[in-house]
């Protein structure tokens, strides 16, 4: 194997590559990153065994290819070495059994894991294919990825469930004290319909390698899709098991319906939480009545707070509901609006989210009882 | 006590008083702030008992003193809500013995210490002053500072040791295996010798809080000194005792001088630095042979490298060379040069850095011996 390449062509695709990786492995192959040199070009390939992302850098982006070859190599340093290569075009070549990575002036010789040890990670396509754009996908996982949970408990609610139904796009994420979901109409109806649940740090992930506006085919399987855009395979495995049913969890009607200036909201808790962080779940209390929203802080160590937001406000009874200023400030801040609408019912309601404007997005906070 | 002020006023004051502060205080009411409101102004000050920090924001600089008072305030959230406060005005109010900050639409009353506990701080000037320009203070502490040792086996070393001698004011800080030394000539002698040890911590945010070119003038004591600038009094104890004499440490006379550009050097032992960090104590070899300079690096785990570097050398006599690749690189950091010029005699005696066009600044590396 030996090839010589652009400096920001082979760090972009291990960029990219590199976020198949987890800390998490305990199969120490599985910590490299396989390097296969055909005459088509160079095919990276990195995967913690769920997610698998494997990019082909086609040929004529590439220098010159002087000789094929398979290898794998050590990814702790690799982003680190290129990044620091004193010239514009880097050149690799197999060197008893290592990887050689030079310039004119300087070169890096590194270990490579045993080929036979990688697992056999299989990547093919499938017959049923779905293809969205990029930017719907990027902002319906933005606006609700946030939600899902962190704990293993209940290892479904660490997915995001993705599903098409005709023209509807959907995905909906929860931890059961919090839900963000997300409706989007697409231009064209598709056949199959789709119900799956990606885990977590294939989300993430995914959301971070794709480009705005290009075409993603998701190629479905039982057990695992693959995204296709741009010179990249993104494989992920999915979560096994039925999504809760999160239909009911929004009542259709609401005693008190508010409207207020997103950043003034956001503002007025962002300060409120500085002294409730920490111990105490990060509790505020809100406090509506007539046309003022009070928001209210307080902690034994440090004192308390006390903020006035103008709203406009469809009920003048009074009522106060508490809740956790981070899940507030989690669910404020995907919104890419100007106003926000508060719906609640009662103070041990949910609380739900809408945004002016914007019909496709809804978020739900359960309230916090306090005494 | 009660007053209203700027937010970029009262937050300067705050961010340079809290330096004073450490997390490692066990005394509770050290990580508060006592604000002392008079008809002068407004006097913040804040201590961890051996570094203290008191600051005078005079009155013309407030908008309204409603009230004189002393309170203690606590310092954790402290710049947190000053920098998140929605107005560029701020108000102070005593508030049932805590203190009330707040603007026209919202409000923090933050819990504050008994001022009784409040140990007695002692600033006072002395009879015995220098003054020195903050440029020469700042330069030598930057460039040498980072020498000190972090570890207390020899607390002294932990210091920086400060000496003034006539018109020679001299830094010098080691760890016992490498030195930086920083001697510049003043523009006027001083009567009074100095020769002291300033703590590290205190080192460390005297530079930070130094504008400039501004005159400081240098109160000296037995056992403490205080620096005056602007509106901020820095008082720290010093570390007791006789800082070794480092004086024999520099040879007068040296078998290899090399000439090397200090950005070719710095980035070759950056690069090896990268596969022999953690575990190896970061060792790099260089080996010198005519005008050519090879630094090399290896690590059982990751691999091998080994860059070129040109240089000017007097002595055709091959010699190789380790040495600690962090400790090159943060003497290397300091020096504001295009070249440097490299003195050895033996590859287990100190190499020396010294700066091309700058006499002032001395540094020395312990080789490592490897096998």
């Amino acid at each position: 194997m030996k090839f010589t390449i652009d400096k920001t062509i082979i760090l972009n695709a291990l960029n990219n590559t590199v976020k198949a990786l987890s800390q998490k492995i305990t199969i120490p192959v599985l910590n490299g990153i396989v390097l296969n040199v055909t005459k088509k070009g160079i095919e990276l390939l990195a995967s913690d065994s769920e997610l698998s992302i494997k990019i082909l850098i086609d040929k004529k982006d590439i220098i010159n290819i002087e000789s094929e070859g398979k290898i794998i190599i050590q990814s702790r340093y690799i982003l680190d070495i290129i990044k620091k290569m004193p010239s514009d075009v880097i050149s690799f070549e197999e060197y008893n059994n290592n990887i050689k990575i030079y310039s004119d002036i300087n070169e890096f010789i590194l270990n490579c894991y045993e080929l036979s040890e990688y697992p056999n990670i299989n990547i093919e396509k499938s017959k049923n294919v779905i293809t969205l754009n990029s930017n719907i996908l990027k902002e319906c996982i933005n606006q609700t990825s946030y939600a899902m949970s962190q704990q293993e408990v209940r290892p479904l609610l660490t997915g995001l469930n993705m599903k098409i139904n005709g023209d509807i796009f959907e995905c909906i994420a929860t931890d059961s004290y919090r839900l963000a979901k997300k409706t989007i109409k697409l231009t064209q109806a598709i056949e199959e319909s789709v119900n799956i649940i990606i885990p977590g740090k294939s989300v993430n992930e995914l959301v971070s390698t794709l480009k705005e506006d290009i075409d993603v085919d998701i190629h479905l399987f039982n057990n695992k899709v693959l995204f296709i855009y741009d010179n990249i395979m993104f494989q992920t495995t999915l979560l096994n098991g039925t999504y809760p049913d999160t239909s009911n969890f929004i009542p259709k009607e609401f005693k008190y319906m508010i409207n207020v200036t997103l950043n003034d909201f956001y503002d007025a808790i962002d300060r409120a939480s500085i002294i409730t962080v920490s111990k105490d779940k990060n509790i505020v209390k809100m406090s509506i009545n007539g046309n003022k929203l009070v928001i209210y802080g307080s902690s034994i160590e440090n004192g308390k707070t006390k903020e006035e937001v103008k709203i406009e406000c469809n009920n003048k009874e009074k009522l106060d509901i508490s809740f956790s200023s981070k899940y507030m400030l989690d669910a404020l801040k995907v919104l890419n609006t100007e106003n926000i609408i508060i719906l609640i019912n009662e103070d041990d309601k949910p609380i739900i989210i809408n945004a002016v404007d914007d019909d496709t997005i809804v978020e739900l906070i359960s309230p916090i009882k306090t005494f």
